[in-house]
């Protein structure tokens, strides 16, 4: 909280009676209320602008050189596990693409962990310069066909309510539970009253919605069409335009965003990987497609910073104005939005920056309690001489499958992979400690001729999932993750051929996020040595265990027809 | 708060599986977001819409007849004390006009009775049905050139924040003292750091402004052109259109709201006495005339409600739609905006529904500690033989003075006012009890050819204030206001022509609006009968006392000149 002290700093430093803190000298503000650019001076105290529309003097000087300022970017709905590193690195990694502030859901390391996942992630949020915000997970676990490593009721949640970087309650993708009222649900939703309650509620409309809506739920991210979104924002959601690394909303959801909804759409990535945030980066990069799309310019920027805030109830930020939180972007050029330099809170991202927050111990260190595996235990035997089996198919770029069949050969270690029609074996294998668990079934997509494919990352409940055409790699590649406390392995004639180790709770590195990122394109091209087809296998292993996305899914309970929304009998 | 059954009710309801407890049927739903107007019927359980865009059926129905429904509407800044009667009063009065939520500064009652005012003010918002907010007064006394009846530091204050109906602090109206960091400002400041503070900066720019909003004050209802209104929304501030019955900057300001601005500026009223309710509305007085000059229609109504809602934190209302709060209004035409029907926190408004109240015990019954004057009171000295006095100049419809001059006879009764130039007596007698200071000057534009008119409504300390040609009437005048508790008093040939009590804190009638009114029209109609040229009187003798307004003003401590902030010697 500011002192009376600062805060008479701010308005002497604010009517150039006294040195601001710091200066950028000479930007174009972008002004996303009007589109209006002024050139001019932004003067800081603390962690707050004090003068703009004048020149200032202050103790540190950032020569802007023309350079376009804009709000510091929002990402209004992510899982920082998704970018497979701690938030410190997450933080080093994103905070120089402008996203200054960033709401996370720690709803996959709170499957696998519970309340120390949460902590763990309010532990780092105090740490990092960028603003990590947490919704409370309100799904854990996400469906009961699986089996995850911790439950989360809202007495498990109420103790972290009153954290300085709690929001509200986190995406309630349990809209069948809210549709009917599930007392477990309608605990969690009658606690967040007149708090925020994030919704998740892909292809909800009608009826439905309202009732979903009527539990006071303001968000989604999870529309996927125009029609989607605008029958939602009728209804008063607020849309979080999607781009992640799996779902990518953004071409679709573009054109919803214009001068009368700006206020009522923001941002955010859900999901997205290291790889991609290189490739591509983050939300400048939503930023720079939405506007070469031809979104109006400040209301694009708008949606990014300041609807984001509002939307959230972060009211200090989204504003380049005296007053506003200091989270400021720097930009050769509006259109290309290519951040060059970053302010947060008053002060400079540097590396030094950066060297200034204190660690925070990893936890989850021995999450992996799966035992070591057989080649044996990947036998499928048939069932009552049933050749005839369904498969999961599986598409690039799609966390959608589809349910096809194959008819398999059975020896004398049970069905085997007809690598002609690339079908392969596919297993989950539960990994919690808690029942040791395998699940087995067939695969198509992957295009596998050899080896194996293993992750510890497997959304929801974050088992292990391996695909592959030999027992003996599947094993090997399994007994390597377990070794290594989570990751993800490629196996081939029996020995492991690449890896990355993810040992917090078997979700994140420890290391840097440049290592990791060189690490994913090794396992990368071990897959397609495999003769993989898919861009990018890891993701899509990841998602073979997620049974509320249609059409087929495996669990460690067995392969489950999400339509008849039980299990392949 | 929402429990979990009717929290159920409600998903249940929206669904279309359970009976809502109100369906609006057939209205014509305006959307704030899109301007998008779509047929359907409101469903309603407990305070809450939960279904809309669709066919319900419900335990009461409200025949919408296709009018078309708009969210309830929120003034944003106003000090209720201006009406002139209770809140219960105000809230009767206004709330049919489909004002559903009113944020009020108590700063007149608290001027008069410190805490206690802001006490009653808080027990009434317990209990209108309207929903009242309060931010709580910062500037009492507003000045040190005047006596006031109280004084609220930060300590006095605090005790009242955490009450469930309180906002923020209110207008900060000492900029002065802002920009100076005037210890005692700074405390309240600093206090609010992360609330909402709500700002009053008339005319206050350039570097001076950024010196002010560095203290994250956030809105602003005192501009008054639109250049001025331009350059604080490019600073952030959001801009309250106040149009009332004194300050009305609707006209200057209307073209400031279109389709970027629309939901960073609100409306509010500040003042607004019943004669003007009665004769031209509310805040559907001023969306009427918005429109009608060519402001974007769904803007001004985002304008109106949910803009409102958002600057001010209430994140429950300002949209109709599943899961906000059921603040409605009926109108037979957008244009128009004449509320025919009001439903808010789920009730339709109805004579019924205003009984259900529980009273409020009237405070500041004995807030007139003055005693009775004497006709020789009002005998004014001439200084040193110097028979050029200056004179107050009023003019028609503007809180402003002028300063004027006039050579005035002296007898051995002092100066005597002078007729023939308009040149007439006026007073301001303490009344708080604290030191029976009367101030005594002449003032020029009333046009009263006798008698007195007296008021215990003097902005911003409220104390006495007294114009007449008669020693005798304005002794008559103000004794009558002495033993009503305050109030307004006509005197013409020793006798009172007509009166309206206010007693309580000398500000609020304890009556209903409606006879208000009408010895409203009698005290004008006697003031007319004095030739008073001015068709306002009492709000014009109500500002005269205000040492904040240029350029010359009449305090209990003597004359005042603005622009030298000192008083004339």
């Amino acid at each position: 909280m500011t002192s009376p002290a600062t805060l008479t700093r701010m308005i002497m430093a604010g009517q150039g009676k006294a040195p601001a803190d710091l200066v950028i000298r000479d930007v174009n503000l972008l002004d996303v209320i009007t589109g209006a650019v002024t050139r001019t001076d932004i003067a800081i105290v603390g962690d707050r602008i004090v003068g703009t529309h004048a020149a200032y003097e202050g103790g540190r000087v950032i020569e802007g050189g023309g350079r376009f300022a804009v709000p510091g970017f929002i990402d209004t709905h992510l899982h920082i596990e998704s970018s497979l590193v701690t938030p410190h690195e997450f933080d080093r990694c994103v905070l120089p693409h402008g996203v200054t502030t960033a709401i996370c859901d720690p709803h996959e390391i709170a499957n696998v962990l519970g309340a120390e996942g949460i902590g763990y992630f309010l532990d780092s949020a105090e740490q990092t310069i960028m603003d990590v915000r947490v919704n409370l997970s309100s799904c854990v676990p996400a469906t009961p066909f699986e089996t995850a490593g911790a439950a989360l009721e809202i007495e498990d949640l109420e103790p972290f309510r009153s954290h300085p970087k709690v929001i509200g309650l986190a995406e309630m993708m349990n809209f069948p539970g809210v549709l009917n009222a599930d007392p477990g649900i309608i605990a969690k939703l009658a606690a967040f009253q007149g708090g925020h309650i994030d919704g998740h509620a892909p292809l909800l409309l009608g009826q439905a919605l309202n009732g979903y809506l009527a539990a006071a739920i303001r968000t989604d991210h999870e529309a996927t069409s125009a029609a989607e979104a605008r029958e939602k924002l009728a209804k008063g959601m607020a849309i979080l335009i999607r781009e992640g690394s799996v779902s990518k909303d953004l071409k679709a959801l573009a054109e919803i965003l214009d001068e009368n909804t700006s206020s009522f759409v923001a941002l955010c990535t859900d999901d997205r990987n290291p790889l991609d945030i290189a490739e591509e980066g983050h939300l400048d990069s939503s930023i720079r497609r939405l506007i070469a799309m031809g979104r109006p310019l400040h209301h694009v920027y708008r949606a990014a910073s300041h609807s984001a805030a509002r939307i959230f109830g972060l009211t200090d930020r989204g504003l380049l104005a005296p007053g506003w939180r200091a989270d400021i972007a720097l930009v050769d050029s509006l259109e290309d939005c290519r951040v060059s330099d970053v302010v947060t809170a008053g002060r400079l991202v540097t590396p030094e920056l950066f060297a200034t927050r204190k660690p925070v111990a990893p936890v989850g260190l021995a999450s992996m309690k799966a035992k070591p595996v057989a080649p044996e235990a990947f036998i499928t035997a048939p069932k009552a001489g049933q050749n005839r089996v369904p498969v999961i198919g599986v598409r690039p770029g799609l966390i959608l499958t589809f349910r096809e069949e194959a008819s398999l050969a059975a020896t004398d270690k049970g069905l085997v992979p007809d690598l002609a029609a690339d079908v392969i074996k596919v297993a989950v294998i539960e990994r919690h400690g808690k029942n040791g668990n395998i699940g087995r079934s067939f695969v198509t997509g992957f295009g596998l001729k050899r080896g194996a494919i293993a992750s510890s990352v497997g959304h929801d409940s974050h088992n292990i999932t391996v695909v592959g055409t030999d027992d003996a790699d599947m094993a090997a590649a399994v007994n390597r993750l377990i070794e290594m406390g989570g990751g993800f392995a490629v196996a081939e004639g029996g020995r492991v051929t690449a890896e990355l180790a993810l040992p917090i709770a078997g979700l994140m590195s420890t290391r840097p996020f440049e290592d990791v990122t060189e690490d994913l394109h090794r396992l990368r091209d071990a897959a397609y040595a495999l003769d993989c087809v898919l861009p990018e296998p890891f993701l899509q292993v990841a998602f073979l265990a997620l049974p509320v996305i249609p059409h087929l899914k495996m669990t460690d309970r067995g392969l489950f027809d999400v339509d008849k929304f039980d299990f392949v009998s």
